[in-house]
């Protein structure tokens, strides 16, 4: 058991090992010590503070085991100051005291509480960024692939859960590719433009830093990597965009798993994932990748409207405005990333059964061409006419248990309407066109 | 560091050390393993299952050492199944078989995964309602103190933050008072009613147990101390109620943190909280108690629509449901605990300035008794008189520099209507008993 | 009143002709004007303000015809002034000067914008209750009707959308009602504990009424029918409770609005909703009914959310607390009932398929009694056996396209173990036996 | 259309009269004939349809008078069909059947309900976009005049309510402008983003149109000024990012309105915005711009978690997907716009008082000055010495009612480690020109 160890078992359908780890208290901590660290390097560097003060400073943050921490009381003094900058810098000072008891005057010259907190915030998203990566592209190299291999598998297109026309499961699968890799981008953009520097000391000036502010800020960002800023205390969209590109890609996530569990009903039987099992059931194949992609996915519009609701952060500095944040964004964060892994662990292993699909389009009996009927109908003989002709095969089709198209064809007028036309009013070639002119665009897009 | 350990900075201002053991592994590993045992027992007690084979199952339940167990792989287990019944189940079955393999048999015997999970929380929820209690019990025992020593502290009543008329800060205590007790009430309520047992089996019907569910169900029930019922997988009303009710509270709760941050500005200073310190300016005293309870009960409107969105839980149980209601009642109740910890630290401490409230309400020059005047000079006068009257004291106020009762008193048409009753416009006595009186009412209320 | 004027096809599908009148402008201007009748009765009841001026007050609020109202001017007024009460109050002295000008000084007298806000709305709301209640009747009665229509019609058992054991529809049906009815006594509970009257005067102390502030309070709820209380301009527990109810109960709602949507499609086709037309497809019958019912049940837990989030009131009244509820609270209990419309006229035409569920059932090929086996199984021959064997017959009826149970009784090593048992491991009566028993505590519940 | 009809006072506040014109019925019915109109012409360019008939439906479109119409009944059917493209599709069939049955046959030719509601959506949106636009303008103006005005207006910076370090109220004003401005940029981009036509026939594939369907998707596009897209039935990040980006827009506009109640508030006094007055007291001056605001910001973050809940479309079209989404957009743009239109008014005649800002400076007793003393001092003598040097200042300065400045130039440890620096510890070149720096930052930015 470390400082590294697992989740919270109250918490694990919500995030994953590895995006635990990015938000542990040794990542959290470590990003602090990291940004009190290159601040006195910035400073140095700019003649605010004494190099020496600052080596010594930043040796001791790098020095600082965080494992070996009373967490305990750390938090405790966390929840007292309603921030863990008030311990750390504490804890900071009396490191640097032990060494050199000159440099403790030089630890977190000029900054502000909420100056750290934010830049180990950005640290960390851009460490879960890495992190939630390589799902994110797992998805799309499972999904492209299945695209590819079912171009021509024909099946039917399903709205408001009703059989509508057919598609193909390449077109299907093009989709859900489409949607999860817009929200990947998204989310991916939003993280890099809160790539940036937080450094605005007291008030959002940098007035402790006089005319060495904006070059000090230049030089924390360039060291930690991030990109310089004025300081955004309180203007937190940027932040803010982070959770709701989340919480977008999390739909799309959702769309996959629902998707893909209303496939699997057994009345259905059009794909399997590799399920888990039941406590009570031994014949149950479950859903569960989709079951967690959805129990985390579903999570993440609320936790996103609490952070929205906290964008309104009073004067230079909120009341428990970033408070509210750093809890909500982590939260967001990790159960977008659990519905990644699941569904991206559903859909490399996805099963698709070609003929099933096939059968439950054969099932319909053929209603599914009353569309392309209606319209032929309507192009050659009237509205009227064709809505009568159609009502009527479709009536004749239950009656008599034949297919519409057969029914169709048994059909005087409609015969007089459309003639030889009625011979290919069932096939399927031009559905799997149209599909695949349009799968080829959304691969493109 | 052991598996109670102190919660996640992440998370830190989101919960309280005590909330965070009842919602920690151990305690829901705990809750889940006593509920296996229970339910064996309850068997026996039917003759459903052996009585020695109840024996021998309850007794590896509790020898179970929950810190000595394996986490990162029954967390994984957990992930891949979308519960932790199935590895919970796993290892129950292990060390029983140990001990006497017949025995195995009859664990979890008939029960489903989410008849453990769903019981298993509502025991969680049961001991988080003991954590809870004792801060209600010191806000309104604070809140009462304060009314009381205050009922005759005049101060301004402040609506849309602007000045109103004078009231008492014994009303205003009472008012906060009456809210978090309110919002306590139905916590409280909410989190008895749901004091249920969940046992339906597969599909909700208890078909495993043939004759005996209904029985086998009440003595479960009647072993954990909670109420009997019929299966509740896919009816949440009761569950979702627990988050409602603590999302009301939280309201009350931010309204009390929200007025002592605004009574503690500068400029107002009417009150003060123990507050924390600052990193940056050693003259600052944060109302860092408020901060912690705004951050924390801003986060509870979002967890809980989280957990209204999953209502919907599909046939007989749900593909995601439960799960996500998990993380969310397990956050939301944290959450409101956390404020209701600092509220309480924050009012058990509070410091009133009765000189500033009097101050305050001094400044305004009077102005607060313009609606008394105005209603005074509209029965003496007429409306249209009483408001010429006003408008004129106002801005012979305000120009002159003098009260605006002295004001009144210096014009002609105000001393012809109101005669000596101009001599107790600006008397308090009446806004003292006013709200007083209503001060008894919420008392008794 | 022009065609510019407000207009709703953008909120069609989120209200109700019923209810989109109970919150249409004429409905609240009159509650409005009602309070300000009731308030000068009561007031002239205590002696606070003369009879003859009440009277005159009375009849022109009641005079006034809101149709006639330039609703434009109105709106501007009431966006200048941040309430509606400022134009309203401004129109009552305008209309009682018209008849008596002594008599208009009494008009609103004592009263702040909020009382009479407030005090309409919780009017308002209850108007709503006698809206809703029939569309909840007729959810009950015709679920209580299917429910005991198909007492002892067998289907399947679903959980996380897979085949489980078998359960009734007569189940299925009598837990949809449960939770409808659970929902709707929540809703109508909280609406019967918000008809409280609000009257507290400008800062919430009734100061202006001196002595009699109570006893008009009192008088002016009984006159509008609803209960005393004191003033709770910011404590709003009792209406973001109607709100929080109806998000309970449109999760119920959207539960039996899925569940339907799923047997209603093609491959399971166990019922049918007297469903909507397609613009494209004559062969479709969409679940329009539960498109209608989903799309506004899902809205209600982001509305409640906002209507959580402004519960903290500063001080003695807020900026802009309760313009936040008025717009949300009329938005959740429109979608509701819209919800609640929906399910109503889905139920009451469902049609069921018996023959359907039951070849559903038996499409499966037994699996669903594998969990009935397997406790046998581990009953006589312990859990590995069970597991071993079971698993062994599972496999077999896959590869031979053979029943479980028959390939069960094919197994030497199961027929051992339960010898003639195994006649009857597949017979339903058992499962028609448990889930009404489930049934019948459900009805009495 | 009669009284009975929509209305809206309930939603008064959350939508201006502009906004609520583009989202009226006759606005949207209006888009939704241009949409069928424009299909007919498309699909007439591509001899889908023949010319002659494109024509009577495109005149036919233009000459329906959307006042005329019997809403109450198009509303009926719209509820019926969970759509309102069915009763519009008859309406224009039964409009150009008027004039030339054959061409009847070619309205709403090969597509769907859902084409021609979120391509109309979409239009609307575009509306929107144009309504939104100048008051953004407005506050950037108005902000941008205010931060030049006052780059050296001094005031007090204030973090977590509580006096912080000076700052100056140019870059207050900039900080406000800043967060619009990036709020405004948001939703504009997302608006043009999401200026996409919406074709994809039944099932997304265009199938009915066979080889035509890109061509003629492209040139619906074009006549409607949209952008071309593969369809986007069931990927609605573009839209779901139109409201969260008004949520981050709606967030900066909530700080603006808060923090010009607090400084409005009678103790602090810095600013006054023309306010609304009260029905109870002649001498309030409310911040009603900020309480319409703040009441319609936080309407926004649990309308947009509605809208993000939606995302999971099912399959090719939803049930109930979309139809959430008119309302939720429907009403998140509104209330974006209702709070957008109040800061305009507000910050466009707010009063500025530099005389109080200083006032409420001075007031600190130099207190301010506490955080560069400190630093000062650290770097002077050590971190200790600072610590007790500031602390024991502070505390003389309370005791001895004078400035924390003038205390230090008492103490002989603080005289003998700064000397003369201690003559200009507490002068504000130094505040404004840091203030300064950064305003021209994010004047630039």
């Amino acid at each position: 058991v470390s400082l590294e160890r697992p989740d919270r078992l109250i918490d694990a359908l919500s995030t994953t090992p590895a995006l635990s780890r990015v938000f542990s208290d040794a990542s959290l901590l470590g990003a602090m010590l990291d940004v009190e660290a290159a601040l006195a390097m910035a400073e140095a560097a700019h003649d605010v503070i004494p190099a020496s003060a600052a080596e010594t400073i930043a040796a001791a943050a790098r020095a600082i085991d965080v494992a070996s921490l009373d967490m305990e009381a750390f938090l405790a003094d966390t929840r007292h100051a309603a921030t863990p900058a008030i311990p750390l810098v504490a804890l900071l000072v009396a490191r640097v005291r032990d060494v050199d008891p000159a440099a403790a005057a030089f630890v977190h010259y000029g900054a502000t509480s909420q100056d750290i907190a934010d830049t180990a915030l950005v640290l960390t998203l851009q460490r879960a960024h890495e992190r939630l990566e390589p799902d994110s592209q797992r998805i799309s190299a499972a999904l492209a692939r299945l695209s590819d291999e079912h171009a021509s598998t024909v099946m039917l297109g399903r709205t408001l859960l009703q059989p509508a026309t057919p598609i193909t499961f390449g077109l299907k699968a093009a989709v859900w590719g489409a949607g999860v890799s817009e929200g990947w981008q998204r989310v991916s953009g939003a993280l890099a433009q809160a790539r940036t520097v937080q450094f605005g000391g007291a008030s959002g000036s940098r007035s402790a830093l006089g005319a060495q502010g904006t070059a000090v800020a230049a030089a924390l960002a360039d060291t930690l990597g991030l990109r310089p800023s004025p300081p955004w205390h309180t203007r937190r969209a940027r932040l803010a965009a982070v959770g709701t590109e989340c919480a977008i890609l999390a739909g799309a996530l959702a769309k996959v798993a629902r998707d893909i569990a209303l496939l699997m009903q057994a009345e259905v039987g059009e794909a399997a994932a590799a399920g888990g099992g039941s406590s009570a059931m031994p014949h149950k194949r479950n859903p569960s990748g989709s079951a967690v992609a959805l129990a985390a996915a579903e999570r993440v519009p609320g936790l996103v409207s609490g952070l929205l609701t906290g964008l309104a952060h009073e004067h230079e500095r909120a009341v428990g405005g970033w408070q509210l944040e750093w809890a909500a964004l982590g939260a967001t964060v990790q159960a977008t990333g659990a519905a990644l892994a699941a569904v991206a662990d559903t859909v490399e292993r996805l099963q698709v059964f070609p003929d099933r699909m096939r059968a439950n389009l054969d099932a319909t009996r053929g209603v599914v061409f009353a569309e392309r009927a209606s319209l032929q109908l309507r192009a050659a003989a009237g509205r009227d006419a064709a809505g009568r002709i159609v009502s009527r095969a479709l009536s004749r089709s239950e009656a008599e248990g034949i297919t519409f198209p057969a029914a169709l064809r048994l059909d005087d007028e409609a015969v007089r309407a459309l003639g030889h036309a009625l011979d290919t009013i069932d096939r399927l070639d031009e559905d799997v066109a149209a599909a695949e002119a349009v799968r080829r665009q959304l691969l493109k897009d």
